[in-house]
């Protein structure tokens, strides 16, 4: 008897199970059963749809070989029946069987399963604000929303949108809409956008993404969608503003479609997604589950986490797939919530653990942050921010985040490596990592960061952070900020907080106007803090105790500066 | 007694381990001895200067601030003695001194040490041919030299111009050349380009660079250089073909700088280098050495080797620096001899071992070839072609090589930490990489490129590469070849090398074209071989035996194509 496999769900994480289901098993009777009229979108591509950076839609759809993924092509080249525009609306675990109507036809169909295998995804959260239902209000989560966007583009008769929470994808779509040339504000309930990167480096962000005439605004909720004959006109906010739009993207995150499976009895976790172990498997051995309806293990916690991400879909429908056919050899083992997003001229990424996210699993941390470009001036290299945390006992690595105009996407790919290998920032002082001027430094900025840390740990440096010197500053702590740079580029740019510029080539020679008092607080600093550094180790040799290097110097200031 | 360093060598290496000792020591006397009149060149920029990716020489010098790195930065910056053009003639082991000689003025000095630090680098190797000491002869390693290739690149004059060597630095060199709009050879002893390659990944950069109409020669010595009244006017060639040509560029490779040391009695390795541990403490424990003129560890094999790479000379730099201050606290611990060029429009890199290195050092591997784009095609994704090398037994990575136009430096990064991490194929079916449509797809090609590897070692796919293809047909053993592809793309492009079109949509049905004998040879193939492989897996599965899917596709062809 042929095995006969039914996915339900046919986005990301249910098409891939299937096919490689039919990979390992050619005889296997395998169907997916899909809400939606569209099969295997690529859903994380929509806000690129929307602002531009392409005009075929199909490409969302299409196999790279440029062939539509409908029914059609997954029954020919896969052998696969995909019925689309239906639904499923119960899994009989006593007779191994699903029931699903067609929501074109009301028609009503029982399918059995040997092995079923569910990816019913997630659906976008919604405020629970009056005016909730006024058109002009959308997410963007389907092909029909990408598409409603995409027209609103086109048409150019929207002028003013705003975008509800501050995360990717808000923040994809702010892109997307700014580039649409209508005018955008960002509204976001916490304290700072893409909550994946710790406060000081969501700043650095939230400059840049002002800087584009985007506004921000953070710490303020919507209270209410204003509208005028059912149509969107404005919304309110906590603080009482009121700002006059005629669309709003709503992105405050998804929550896991987990009704079905809890309908079957299949258990729910912490986390609130469908249990699974590491083989995809269910609460039922019969039953796996995958993609954004589940959740998943942080690998460096140990705690069941929801991880809704695309690419985590795809590898856990590989494992699902592979199980439902050959019992469970394959093993996706959990998740660094390595994450990344392109914000204008900037990308952000993370992996691992925030210094916030670190704390509150109970880790005792160092952190350190590291500004410096990603490959030589001459080969017009661009800046880039890490901030590295780390276990302070024994150096392990528990998480970066990195943000600016350079090369991000390699960074965190360095760092999520350096995850899944368990290393520790030792480890990375001596990294192998390809190196010629097109492509890097000599030393990686990863590498540079590894040993940055490994001073502060080992005691050769004492940091401080940007953040902190703000907040001594408006305590009106007495301070000696000490600028190393030369007179030139205190010029062009300065942070305007009261330092006081000494080159270091001019340091040994004008030690003089340094603080008398050789326990006062000193901070140096310059462009990026290795002359700050350098500054530093001379003038705890020649006696003062109290010397810290601001990390990152003015390139990795979050605030307003003088010029 | 404030500690004396002294350090031998002032181009990377040298002046990292300077700095290190001094923010670790403010109180040291730290001395620079520097043969040329330049300090902390970015040699690896060179033939970027010569291609005219810049124009101001002085960024090659510069720090990151734009100062020029002079003896008078070193001084008032670092408080570190640098004397160049300033050649050491011996170490005196018994005094613990160095004597050096100013080359312009002729002083003699004798300089004594409690640390010593040998960074004497490596000279370029010249073909023991006849004409060698012809004017247009150079190599590209010193800032004379490179200042020599820009001139002519800005005068004009020369139109022809050889390559010697087809290495990192010779293809460097013929792209710099060819840019500069002289016509180019590069002529290569081997059978093909940048050995850190297995062939048929070679050919593939030769095919890009043949395509950009520089020639190339491989399988081919240089016999003579040829010259009319002391002037380069070509070479000749083993094969007895003449080249005319007004400049020679030699890149055949360096060797270290070992006479210095040998000498005074220190320890030189198997590997010719100068044998240092992993502190970078020769056989004299009051003597380290550093960069170019040392020999180190290769991580997979455990070997010594030569490994003259700017990045790890600044790696090592900072551990002698660190450990003749602090007694051998930081340690280097090898390499995975991870590189990488920019070629025209593509990229090559390569960490760990190649095929041919692995099986030289005793290792029964599994290889696999995956051509893919980085990114989706609707975010204008580029082709990566990437090769990795596992011990079969237990699937232990190896190595891995990339070229292509797309990114390959963020996959040789990936591999590169994988090694580090001692990861297995299993560990990086699951790595957990940043994913957003701007970056990477969404199982990015590492990854893709490790599930391929996996179905071959579990015995899901059977693979044959390119080459392998290429014999059976010069042999012209029986195949029946199968593109999976469709009849547009099979229009557009095609080997013609016999293959039958039937597309993966219509196999299903047309399996009366397959050969009746079930133990048949088949080849299946499609553009990047994934159809090929789902064709593999429907034929394997409807009886046919001896199946196998061509790796990488038409991408990864290195032959001729018939359109």
């Amino acid at each position: 008897m042929n095995k006969k496999i039914v996915v339900i769900g046919g986005s990301a994480a249910g098409p891939k199970a299937a096919s490689r289901a039919r990979r390992l098993d050619e005889n296997a009777e395998i169907t997916i059963i899909q809400k939606s009229t569209d099969l295997s979108m690529a859903s994380c591509g929509y806000p690129y749809y929307v602002g531009g950076f392409f005009d075929d839609r199909n490409q969302l759809l299409c196999s790279p070989a440029g062939v539509v993924r409908d029914p059609k092509f997954f029954f020919n080249a896969k052998g696969i029946i995909a019925k689309v525009n239906t639904e499923v609306t119960a899994i009989d675990r006593a007779t191994k069987s699903v029931i699903c109507v067609n929501l074109s036809t009301r028609e009503r169909e029982s399918i059995t399963y040997d092995k079923l295998i569910v990816a019913t995804g997630s659906t976008p959260r919604l405020p629970a604000v009056p005016g909730a239902n006024l058109k002009g209000i959308t997410s963007l989560q389907t092909m029909q929303d990408a598409d409603f966007l995409r027209k609103i583009r086109d048409d150019k008769k929207v002028k003013r949108a705003v975008v509800i929470g501050g995360g990717l994808i808000g923040i994809e779509t702010c892109e997307a809409l700014q580039l649409a040339g209508i005018e955008i504000t960002v509204i976001e309930l916490l304290p700072q956008l893409l909550m994946f990167l710790d406060i000081e480096m969501a700043k650095l962000v939230e400059n840049h993404v002002k800087s584009k005439k985007a506004r921000v605004i953070t710490d303020n909720g919507l209270i209410e969608f204003i509208g005028t004959n059912g149509e969107l006109t404005g919304i309110k906010l906590k603080s009482g503003e009121e700002i006059p739009c005629e669309l709003a993207v709503v992105a405050i995150g998804v929550t896991p479609n987990i009704n079905l499976a809890r309908e079957a009895g299949l258990v729910v976790g912490v986390a609130g997604g469908i249990a699974v172990d590491s083989h995809m498997q269910t609460s039922d051995p019969d039953i796996y589950a995958v993609g954004d309806c589940i959740e998943t293990v942080n690998l460096v916690t140990g705690t069941k986490v929801f991880a809704p991400y695309g690419d985590l879909a795809n590898l856990q429908g590989r494992v699902a797939g592979e199980n439902a056919i050959l019992d469970n050899k394959a093993s996706f083992p959990g998740t660094f919530q390595t994450g990344i997003c392109k914000v204008f001229d900037f990308s952000a990424g993370s992996t691992g653990l925030s210094e916030k996210a670190a704390k509150i699993a109970g880790f005792n941390v160092e952190t350190v942050i590291n500004a410096s470009p990603d490959k030589p001036g001459f080969m017009n290299g661009k800046l880039l921010v890490t901030k590295l945390v780390v276990n302070k006992a024994d150096g392990k690595i528990l998480g970066a985040q990195c943000v600016g105009p350079g090369d991000v996407s390699k960074q965190i790919a360095i760092w999520a490596m350096a995850l899944k290998g368990k290393l520790t920032v030792d480890d990375m002082t001596n990294a192998d990592l390809p190196y010629a001027p097109p492509f890097s430094l000599a030393i990686d900025h990863s590498i540079a960061t590894a040993h940055i840390m490994q001073n502060k740990l080992r005691g050769f440096m004492r940091g401080i952070s940007a953040s902190e010197v703000q907040q001594k500053i408006t305590a009106k702590e007495p301070l000696f900020i000490l600028d190393a740079r030369g007179p030139d580029e205190y010029e062009t740019m300065r942070l305007g907080i009261g330092e006081k510029l000494i080159p270091l080539g001019a340091l040994r020679k004008r030690l003089g106007e340094l603080p008398t008092d050789k326990n006062a607080q000193i901070i140096c600093l310059c462009k990026i803090s290795l002359r700050g550094y350098e500054a530093a180790c001379a003038l705890k040799a020649l006696g003062w105790t109290n010397v810290r290097v601001m990390e990152g110097g003015i390139m990795a200031w979050p605030f307003a500066r003088e010029k």
